[in-house]
């Protein structure tokens, strides 16, 4: 079996693969569908590799505009891509070659179960809508689970060239061949926090008032970055990262990345995170219990 | 006197500069100041370049780490860093030298008067926000005036290593040694919209009111990209950017960007932009309508 840092080699050979298949369709302009309205389809037609396969071919760019035509006219909009498709494609090909016993679960297809303690995470376009807006803060989100704990992570943003990885052995970003050590920044308390979520006004409810109560105390806020904004708080650009309604394979890759660059990741009940959720990422472990004390009144968990 | 494209080669010759200068010091960590308390500052004892130079000198680590640690306690948090101005003292020696009679204005220093027709409007930050945090969506701003009217733009991200470039010939992007021609997307309805804007927060008021009428209308938001936005929507990526309380040197770049690749770009009343304050862009006319009649009751000029 192979050790840890082996399967970042190997993680690292699935972002390579996955990289090219989004570049393929980022800023094309033509590929957005509509999750929504496909996922009834998918469910009923999805069965096996070999049909997934024939929907892939048979997503040429008309069948796409068609999609997008249909897409423009819904007003529930939640964006997928043919590269999502592709690429979570192209990394599931690579692991059933590779690693027959191992279970993969991905956003975009159906639980392929494990035969052994291993089992991918992988969310082949984290960010869909900055993608499709044309912006660099999207990612490539590949985790291995180990007895149904992170054991490492990769986010890879391919634009940018940026490789985020994280494991046993560390945190380091991989960028223009050079690889730099990550580790998050101190933040002593609360108000001098720069805070991160993809949508302030994604939260509902008792869940709004407290994200509401909770941004004033910080000192910069940042939106929209998705696991962009995990990455910065593992380079010590952020220092807080609170989000709700995550899946879990938003955030199984991101764990190892934030540990192993000296963060703490949690529940708002700070209990594990790797379900997805309400979760809570940050650098500095004082401002993780300043935040705990004001959401964990709110937590599901 | 050059024409129009060649000022296009001397601005990104510029911006060659400049993209120098930033990467020394993004995600560096060491370097945030605030613009607030050293405004006054800045003002009493700025003179000459010989005094900015010797300034520029002084910014050593240990005075930024001090005036981090000043910055860290303040509460009215107006981020700049050693890389503003060292970033716009370049552009600004490299400008004096080829064109000594023109007019320079900048977001870090006083304004050098021109002597003809042509003035630069140079921000060398662009997303300061953004270049503290970490994230890729700032970038290098570098207009040119020519009798008051906006003529050619250039948008740098060193990061990504895009340059966003407008002007009477164009609007393309370079990217990796390749130039491409940037156009706006149609999108025929607000409902349909992606819409950007820095921070939603930022608006107040009856400002505020009408951000929040008019994003609702909307089907996509993105946030925090200032200049990227622009870029964006050049390339076809976002439908709108609104914004208030620009100042010139955040809009004078980018109105030839927006505007060669088909777009318009006015303020809340449909008046010229270059001055900033209040600002729609938009890549499709019928879009742009639709926002001047939600906003132009809001405008201030």
């Amino acid at each position: 079996m192979l050790d840890a840092s082996q399967f970042v080699d190997f993680a690292c050979s699935l972002a390579d693969a996955a990289r090219a298949e989004t570049l393929v369709y980022f800023r094309t302009n033509t590929h957005v569908t509509n999750k929504l309205a496909t996922v009834l389809k998918q469910r009923s037609d999805r069965t096996s590799k070999d049909v997934l396969k024939q929907r892939s071919d048979r997503t040429s760019k008309n069948t796409l505009k068609q999609r997008s035509d249909r897409a423009n006219k819904d007003q529930n909009f939640d964006p997928v891509t043919a590269a999502d498709r592709a690429a979570e494609q192209v990394i599931r090909n690579l692991i059933q070659a590779q690693f027959p016993d191992h279970g993969i679960r991905g956003e975009e297809f159906d639980d392929h179960p494990a035969c052994s303690e291993y089992t991918w995470v992988i969310d082949p376009i984290d960010g869909t809508r900055a993608f499709i807006s044309g912006l660099p803060v999207w990612g490539i989100l590949i985790g291995l689970l180990c007895k149904d704990t992170p054991l490492i992570g990769v986010m890879d943003q391919p634009l940018t060239g940026e490789r985020f990885v994280g494991g046993p052995h560390g945190a380091f970003l991989q960028h223009h061949g050079q690889q730099t050590p990550m580790r998050v920044r101190t933040c002593p308390e609360l108000k001098l926090a720069t805070l991160c979520t993809t949508d302030p006004y994604l939260f509902v409810g008792p869940e709004a008032q407290a994200f509401a109560h909770l941004r004033q105390q910080t000192r910069l806020q940042r939106y929209g970055l998705d696991c962009y904004g995990y990455s910065a708080l593992a380079l010590g650009g952020i220092d807080l990262v609170v989000e709700s309604g995550l899946q879990d394979y938003d955030i199984c890759a991101l764990i190892p990345v934030v540990k192993a660059a000296g963060g703490q990741i949690t529940s708002w009940s700070g209990k594990d995170a790797s379900k997805g959720g309400q979760v809570i990422a940050s650098g500095d472990a004082r401002v993780h219990a300043q935040v705990l004390e004001i959401l964990t009144p709110f937590a599901k968990d």
